[in-house]
């Protein structure tokens, strides 16, 4: 730790997490990092970023980076990961990790601090690994129902947004829209894929079909039987995090043309009945979560109304008419926040408060 | 009936649906009409349209409009149907209404051709109800795969496109479109809706909140306990068009920012095994039906690539890891064409060939 409080290192800074995590750092006085080293790949280094009122030179990710950090946040590939989350740990950092390397490894706890906070601490590789973006905008919500009631069972249909894919998603988004407006389009098999090849955009996207005035039922790469590795993902890590290792789970993923926040249509069941009164008693009282339910008011989380907070939104709550002990709910979280920056620098802060 | 043929009248003949309707009057030839009668509001009435060759005059709605008439098809708000479709069957037309004002009125089938065509000709009434576009999207899929397999329950997510809400639903979210193109929006919570009173596009819309990246988890109006009218529907005529009167069955009803086709996420339990073979071996038999579900290959159904069609389109077939007897789906339908008009039309079909 150095002089006047730990040292903490991004690595990914200057992607669209390392970018939100730089925000969360400047607007949270949680910690009182005594230096904050900025990492990305060669092709970055030398850019200057202000942090906290500083400026601060990116530099290339390499082994001597870690000597003194006791916090490292990493946002890169899996692969970039798997090889330099271990560097890290050795060298005595803390590594964070947001890649996909490590969340099922079993000496790796995989922590949302609102639900598994103690898994922190239990870390044998000196690594913890943060959720997928999907699955982490239920968990606040599920987390505190679990609590009160016992989980049985999920399914879950997802709304990603095109930032679950990066800066690449995004602006692939922002040029399909761009590229459909004014037009009379999707109105026609194929007119929007015409339309956008039109305006010269690439055939090669960030995602497998048109994004502009469609949903795209896929997300991730290919795993056995039609699964998605986004679908399995939700299913393995929510296990992992609840603690239930034979919750039942089942997901859909589809990416829609928003920008960032990712939503979720959710069937819970339970091992009891669980009221809507109730239900909406106990995520009221979770600090981390904003009831928004009242559809007769016209209330109910969107997407453009989440997108930049910290919490998780829930709303459209109800009992399931046929189902015993299930409720029907609809979440909102934004995926870089909640989903990827502001719950792996939660993980950062539940370390540094036990350093 | 005519000389050469029964007469159909068209009521809505100028809307989205009544447009969609005389396009496939004038592609299929499977009833040789004597006479077309187009009817409108009297607001529409005088306006020329051209169907099958024929310059025809729309008519204001009138009694004296059915006489003669030997099918009339009804696509205008509940109110005017429950008025004007009994009008028509006492004047010797077999109303056909694709608005909810019958639709679960005991004397009145609820019809989707390939599943329960049967159920036509039992009309006590002299009117016909076609379901509303939502639980059409899945009815013949899962029809076919209720016939071998026997439905027991189903969880379904939508994501609903804007011609649901008719022409001004499309109207809405072109201009919307339009108003966010070349932003940097849905970055911040609220700056959507700043884009778009910036644009100038009024407050009112046809949905409770912007709809141009984002999702709203709404559409119809508010029922009991939370419920939204269009997810009742789900749930009630399912059971009412596959004669499952128990069937169980929660739905999450949302609106995405699609102009034309909705979609479903399908969690579809059945009383014995379905391996995802024997599922794709069914619909693949199926005429309604195309199934495009490679995963590995990139294949899989979207709305911009279905809208337009006349089939159901299905992928992302899946068998549930821990739901016995259940099948995931994914499945598209255009809603102006198998959601209302085609299936409309369909069951006029059938009307005409038992005249």
């Amino acid at each position: 730790m150095g002089n006047n409080g730990p040292v903490v290192a991004i690595v990914g800074a200057t992607g669209a997490v390392g970018t939100t995590m730089i925000d969360i750092i400047d607007a949270r006085e949680s910690v009182p990092w005594s230096e904050i080293r900025l990492i990305a790949s060669p092709r970055s280094a030398g850019k200057v970023l202000r942090v906290r009122g500083q400026d601060i030179t990116v530099q290339a990710l390499a082994p001597e980076v870690f000597d003194g950090v006791d916090v490292a946040l990493f946002d890169v590939p899996d692969e970039v990961s798997a090889q330099w989350a271990p560097i890290a740990a050795e060298r005595g950092a803390v590594a964070v990790d947001n890649s996909g390397a490590f969340r099922m490894d079993p000496d790796v706890p995989l922590v949302v601090p609102e639900v598994n906070a103690a898994n922190a601490s239990e870390r044998p590789k000196g690594i913890i690994a943060n959720p997928n973006c999907t699955t982490l905008s239920m968990m606040a919500v599920m987390g505190a129902l679990h609590r009160e009631y016992t989980l049985e069972a999920l399914v879950v249909a997802s709304y990603q947004a095109a930032s679950g894919a990066g800066q690449p998603g995004i602006d692939r988004l922002q040029a399909e829209i761009a590229a459909v407006a004014g037009k009379d389009v999707g109105v026609r098999s194929g007119d929007v894929a015409a339309a956008l090849a039109e305006a010269g955009l690439p055939a090669e996207s960030p995602f497998p079909a048109p994004l502009a005035l469609n949903v795209v039922p896929w997300a991730g790469s290919v795993k056995d039987d039609g699964w998605s590795s986004e679908e399995l993902k939700v299913r393995n890590e929510s296990r992992k995090i609840l603690g239930i290792p034979d919750l039942k789970v089942s997901a859909t993923c589809v990416r829609v043309p928003v920008v960032t926040t990712h939503s979720l249509v959710v069937h819970a069941t339970f091992a009891s009945e669980v009221s809507v009164d109730a239900a909406r008693k106990v995520l009221a009282e979770q600090p981390s979560v904003v009831l928004r339910d009242d559809a007769a008011a016209g209330e109910f989380p969107t997407p453009a109304d989440v997108v930049g907070g910290d919490p998780t939104y829930v709303g459209r709550i109800r009992q399931a008419l046929d189902f015993p002990n299930t409720l029907e709910l609809f979440v909102c979280g934004d995926n870089l926040r909640k989903g990827a920056a502001l719950n792996t620098y939660e993980i950062a802060e539940t370390v540094a408060a036990g350093l």
